[in-house]
């Protein structure tokens, strides 16, 4: 305890030290260009070689660009949103300032193994502990009499689930589906390999066929931000829940989700996207094991300092929802967040409002039992859709340097485009002024 | 400058704290039992479903167990020597103490991105710099003109590679050959997808079919030590080199690598396995783009705490060959693990001559231009014959409590086994004992 206290005391020093001393410099200085680097046609215009310029390396000495950029620079500038790079999130961590931090020692992680007797043996026991107590808090899902896979994002893990559930002998591959608009990226995951194991199907509304497929229901879904069930008839249908958005500042928490696989990510929770983590709560040992399995030939296990990150992060937003004295009014997580959230979709709904060009999809109120309130969805992100005689809402909005993602990718109408409501909030503010000057040209 | 100093020393006291208080539990007590982790054939005995036992989450308070275990407990136990984990390391990260430590504040690796400017855009540019500048000291790889492409673990990297060289559009899948022996997963990791773009092949040595392939040339080889060089005619051979072993505490430095595509990873150069983290050096744009592409499409990138403290890890290693003040006599990283190999291997090799049941590879003598002397390889792994009527040298051992990786594994004979040379102290020391008594009984 004496050594908890001390090791405290030492990183409010620590803190100090940073507040007094952060050197800011522009490190999202909206000079970067846009990448397509989801899609499998990455563009690289300033791919770099090695060259021998050895910096030293001096220890996490930089704090994100807050500072607004005057307005006439704004104007030129290309606002990019086609990613769901949720570095909204960076201004509260900043605020919790040193309660997130985290102190690694050099001799930590030396091992392959973090619990040897779990079944998932790469997971780090913290991680799971603060797995289960935020969902625990939160009421998304339940957790009791459940295997947790720990994966490199829930990228691996959905990847890790369709190995797990495939048949392994049959004589073509199974066909995954998912309703459309689906998640951009669930086509090229699941081909890019060419498995013999499972093949993408497209729209789950148009498979017929009376044979197998795996189902991915997202809920809320990406890129509409609808709630979501399953759409194949059950019988046939493996089903893996994709509920990275299942959480309170997107949407009410109207059931404790009870499905077979749930895929959750650090990324769109609390906004460590960097950390590259997600969870599977599984409720069968044998899918578990397989699960397990896949991640070990992928990568031998997941990174155990993001892990004991990530922990310490969730630990901290479960902390916040205690209202006690080491938080101030409005901090906690899931409160502020809902906020932020809430404003953005207000001044989103108002913008677009005003002018005749573009629609946005309307969401029921909906009781949640986490903060007994009722609310509409305010999703990650926006599904636009351009009205009138503009049929390529994407390029139309690239005109307007907007990047955004064109329904085409989510097996959809040009007219419709993702647009990430997660940016920055000055990147956030840039939009709806781009877009208010848009709508009223 | 001034901010640097206050976190030194806020860091010197961090560390005095840590030197004081910490909290010594038995982290690896000799309980755990092995598991078949590395195979496709898990066995969890002791898989553990979620209880809600949430304990809070405690700042790394524990290090691990170094103290002896009691020579009648050791007679019991069985001894893992089966999977490569390079738990010997720790004992000299433990003194290098607070040298390594990592501080990572709440509001960092929010964003996907590391660096938008490079090809490898989720690769962080302090990992890079402390890459080439390790490989500058050492001599054992060119980095020069070459892309740096960052993967969870070298695991990940090998699969980034067999997507980045496979044709995308061929018939039939490509096949993929290692001279025997090879590492036992390089099987298990090219078919557990039934993928359509690779396939293995077994023994490069017997494939003598007019047409394309990858070859995988690991040098020194996992699992007997020998430098290697590739067998496929290199007209039709697409070549990989796998460098993980080519350090100097196991092998004379004898040129600076210059492969089109070379793997490194920092469980066998520094020997923190948990981190996850490996990186490629390529030449050639456009497989740098597809092995890019493929760990976009596999996890979306690759853990950034794993980086920022490998970063450090590889700096501190870099540093204490300076022979500055701020290191004592023989703690230079590559001195320090060479003599602790050298003592390990006259141990083994004594061990072995006292008996006639075992023999082990010989090594010529090679001069190391890092060391400037000459010495015989002194791999991480012990490629054990066992002579005589003994025809399972892997059954043979396990008889004895002694857990190790049989021949077939690797594509060779039933009468070797692979013996990890790599665990803690006190494994090791148990294991010459009881090798010992095997050999006089």
């Amino acid at each position: 305890m004496e050594f908890k206290i001390m090791i405290l005391g030492h990183f409010l020093m620590i803190s100090l030290a940073l507040n007094v001393g952060l050197l800011y410099r522009d490190y999202c200085n909206g000079k970067k260009k846009s990448q397509e680097f989801f899609s499998s046609e990455n563009k690289f215009n300033n791919a770099s070689l090695v060259t021998n310029s050895n910096a030293n390396y001096v220890v996490e000495s930089t704090v994100p660009e807050t500072k607004e950029t005057s307005s006439s620079k704004a104007v030129d500038e290309t606002i990019d949103l086609d990613h769901g790079d949720p570095t909204m999130y960076e201004r509260y961590w900043q605020k919790m300032g040193d309660k997130t931090a985290v102190l690694i020692p050099g001799w930590r992680f030396i091992s392959y193994f973090s619990d040897v007797k779990n079944l998932c043996w790469f997971l780090e026991p913290e991680f799971a502990d603060a797995i289960i107590r935020l969902h625990e808090l939160v009421g998304n899902a339940v957790t009791e009499n459940r295997y947790i896979v720990v994966g490199t994002g829930s990228t691996q893990l959905l990847q890790a689930v369709l190995y797990a559930v495939s048949p392994p002998n049959a004589t073509e591959p199974i066909t995954v589906v998912s309703a459309a608009p689906f998640y951009s990226s669930y086509p090229l995951i699941t081909d890019f390999l060419k498995s013999g194991l499972y093949k993408w199907g497209g729209d789950a509304r148009k498979f017929k066929k009376d044979k197998p497929c795996i189902e991915l229901v997202t809920s809320p879904n990406n890129p509409d931000g609808f709630s979501r069930i399953a759409v194949v008839n059950q019988d046939r249908g493996i089903l893996i829940h994709d509920l990275a958005y299942y959480w309170p500042q997107y949407t009410p928490i109207s059931y404790t989700a009870d499905h077979d696989i749930m895929l959750f990510t650090v990324s769109k929770s609390t906004g460590h996207a960097g950390t590259r983590l997600g969870w599977a709560l599984v409720k069968d040992q044998e899918i578990a094991k397989k699960m397990t399995e896949f991640i070990v030939l992928s990568s031998i296990g997941v990174s155990k300092e993001s892990q004991i990150r990530a922990a310490k992060i969730l630990q901290v937003v479960s902390d916040s929802h205690k209202y006690t004295g080491d938080f101030n009014e409005g901090e906690a997580f899931f409160e502020h967040s809902h906020k932020l959230m809430a404003r953005r979709w207000k001044q989103l709904r108002e913008t677009v409002k005003n002018g005749k060009i573009f629609t946005l999809p309307e969401f029921p109120l909906g009781h949640c039992s986490f903060t007994n309130r009722s609310f509409a969805s305010q999703p990650a992100f926006a599904w636009f859709k351009c009205e009138g005689e503009i049929d390529d809402c994407e390029s139309f909005l690239r005109h307007h340097k907007i990047l955004t993602r064109g329904g085409k990718h989510f097996g959809d109408d040009e007219k419709l485009v993702r647009i990430n409501v997660l940016p920055r909030d000055k990147i956030f503010d840039q939009f709806i002024k781009r877009l208010s000057s848009i709508s009223s040209s």
